[in-house]
């Protein structure tokens, strides 16, 4: 058998029968009647709540998730030690203008890593209203100097995947504060990542340049932002006044954790099941990425619960610090490289708790094909699409020339009206569409272990 | 070219081309950035809300369906006249048991059609939990006889659409008073239809036998029923007190509100497309079905901002009465027939104002098999779903063997959690997904009526 080793992922080529209709059915079935992911989610967002690397509540979702894990009753449950950085809001920003009416109040908030204000201090500085980086490289630094730049590019809504318009747009938040720092300015103000027009600030990650000036970085939500841009044109000069708390400390020690159900018949090939357990400080992480979570623990569950015995190890990985820095994913990868690990397949959930509609595939040609011929087992599930693609951060640093990454791909009308939001909260994971994406991630998982060969 | 009239619903062969392609893209952008489809329900949810047949907001809303069909600059728009059914709630109903804990509420409302259990006055009696009518069937009457019948069979979690789950469930609702009647029972309460565990009560239409006797009828909530079905099993004896207040008065006059835009080629023959205008009396009405009225009516609105001009005559219409008695429905077919009017196709939006995911064809094989052959247009859309089946309510009534009746199917896991309950407003309509499936609609209209043959 293993002569075939190194035809590298082949697949047996009836690849769909009978028996794996029927396990699919029970996948579903289970899922949708005994799934604990959705009391999970429950648990970790109302429980512990927000937990970004490096606070007090990323320790307790370890401690919860390594809990959690031993529930199952798995093979073995460990953590793997990470170092991540740290940086906290402080309390909560305020942003405001004057105009002929008076004072106006704006819903902002420092974005993930930035620099504060200054103690007890407001920046004030009329503002500049950009569309782009490149627009701002095109303005003379005499322009620039002393004042707020207002990256106001928002996402396209005619994009059907608002995940690619979040791509096509969020080079404002990473890299909006460098560009505007060389050209001298004292504060940056970026549009909210929404296509959705609300009053919610979404913080997310974004870069300084080593050794230049490090400037302060705020969100506004989307109406907020429609609302400044009016009262810029219509007032002359209008002054911006920004006030934030934040603060980066030195770095901590965190973990991953991670959960396995040995393989029968190759217990030292593996295939990863995972999401993020650290979120934003704001709401709840959960879509972004308690679902995520509770659905990869979920997969084991429902492997437990019909008795499936995987030949592979099935490794369920909760990453830390996906958010800011990817610490996790990245010291996954290299000790799995350090230990020459055989990794089949690495599969991420990190899209949103909504219905699942597909699949994201970053592997060969060869495997995209392998995994396309499995689409009329999930076509009773409203399962469609398959398509290659990205597959997840915390796996990316697995890739390599053998392993095949799969990301699954919920409905993405919602998940930016959440997203790093005071909006992610538990109320809008819905349990159906929560549980329905936790037994499609099983279901490929349970495919990938029966006909993949490494 | 109309010698091909004959030659019933024939396609020309090559059917989806570039151009095709082109339109359908421009549908899709415009729908994401100029649909008035939002705003026009906020306006309906908001501004007139709930509107059952015969009632003042269901006047206002025929006044609304007016102006707003007035406001496109169609070639037509007017009323049908129909009598509708007449049934009020009256005040907000109550219900309640003792246990040795002390008095319990329970979440309840009265089953649209319902008799009130009589002015002032509390129904009490013991419970009998059922899971079925033939349960009630099989019992004997002196077991039923002066006791309220409780009707708990939960929609199948495990149906992945949530319509068959209802379908298979909701007999009890509708049959349920006309079963437990027969058996002497003082009333009857039904689990309501919701997959969901949550407070919420749904109504509902329900039915009496002509000349039998009418007991009242309530819905109690999911969380509700598992409550007091545990209290029935702990607490020996347990008695459940009802009061409603509700009544039918005589018949009104009311309308189906039409608007068309006249065909350049074939102004006599008909492509219709609605949904319904009339709701339940619980919450706005806004995914059952503001969301189908809106979407229908952006259909034209599409046609219009991109100056398609259709080759037949689309008509909207914006049916009353679906809820309780489908007149709007029926009076519209009757029209159409009486008129011998041709009906190339008829397309219903009445499945809430979700993501898209596909269209239900009630036709013929042939019919089926030619729609089925755009399907790759949609695909960039996430429309994959073509399947035969159910189109609508409201549109039913017109079947006969050369009309096409299309339904447009959008993700159904949401949609119980909000049917006919205080919880379908607006603020849970996703603006994105709504104008996804009015683009929807728009192209299958469009692709009818440039392909399609009478």
């Amino acid at each position: 058998m293993r002569i075939l080793t190194l035809l590298f992922c082949l697949l047996i080529s009836n690849a769909t029968n009978a028996q794996d209709e029927k396990t699919l059915r029970s996948l579903y079935d289970v899922a949708l009647t005994e799934s604990e992911a959705y009391k999970n989610l429950r648990d970790l967002c109302k429980n512990i709540g927000a937990r970004l690397s490096g606070s007090e509540e990323a320790d307790s979702a370890v401690v919860w998730g390594l809990n959690t894990l031993a529930d199952l009753g798995l093979d073995t449950v460990y953590l793997q030690e990470i170092t991540v950085p740290h940086w906290e809001r402080g309390r909560r920003e305020k942003a405001y203008f004057y105009n002929e009416k008076g004072k106006n109040m704006l819903d902002v908030c420092a974005l993930g890593g930035s620099v504060a204000t200054g103690m007890n201090q407001f920046i004030k500085g009329k503002v500049i209203e950009v569309q782009s980086l490149e627009q701002v490289n095109l303005l003379p630094d005499s322009i620039v100097k002393g004042k707020v730049v207002f990256y106001n590019r928002p996402m396209d809504p005619k994009k059907i995947s608002t995940f690619s318009a979040y791509g096509s747009c969020v080079d404002q938040r990473y890299s909006g504060a460098i560009e505007a720092a060389k050209k001298g300015a004292i504060a940056i103000i970026v549009r909210s990542m929404n296509v959705r027009n609300d009053d919610f600030p979404h913080t997310g990650s974004m870069g300084y340049e080593a050794g230049a000036d490090s400037i302060p970085a705020f969100a506004i939500s989307t109406n907020g932002a429609d609302y400044l841009s009016e009262n810029i044109k219509s007032f002359k000069g209008l002054e911006l006044s920004l006030k934030s708390y934040c603060k980066t400390y030195p770095d901590k020690i965190s973990y991953n954790v991670i959960g396995e159900l040995r393989g029968t018949k190759y217990p030292t090939e593996y295939i990863t099941v995972g999401g993020h357990l650290d979120s934003w400080d704001l709401g709840e992480g959960a879509h972004d990425d308690g679902a995520g979570i509770v659905q990869s623990i979920e997969v084991l569950h429902l492997f437990k619960v019909l008795n499936i015995k995987p030949k592979h190890t099935i490794r369920v990985v909760l990453f830390m610090n996906e958010e800011n820095g990817n610490r996790g994913g990245l010291s996954y990868a290299e000790n799995a490289s350090e230990k020459n690990e055989k990794h089949l397949m690495a599969l991420e959930s990190d899209r949103g708790g909504f219905s699942p509609r597909g699949f994201s595939v970053n592997g060969s040609q060869k495997q995209f094909n392998a995994i396309k011929k499995w689409a009329p087992l999930f076509e009773p599930y409203g399962i469609y699409e398959f398509k290659m693609g990205f597959a997840g951060v915390d796996i990316n640093p697995l890739k390599d020339d053998k392993i095949c990454l799969i990301g699954l791909s919920p409905d993405s009308q919602r998940y930016f009206d959440h997203h790093h939001s005071d909006n992610d909260v538990f109320e809008e994971v819905n349990k159906r569409e929560l549980e329905l994406g936790a037994a499609s991630m099983a279901s490929i998982v349970y495919l990938i272990d029966k006909y993949w060969l490494y």
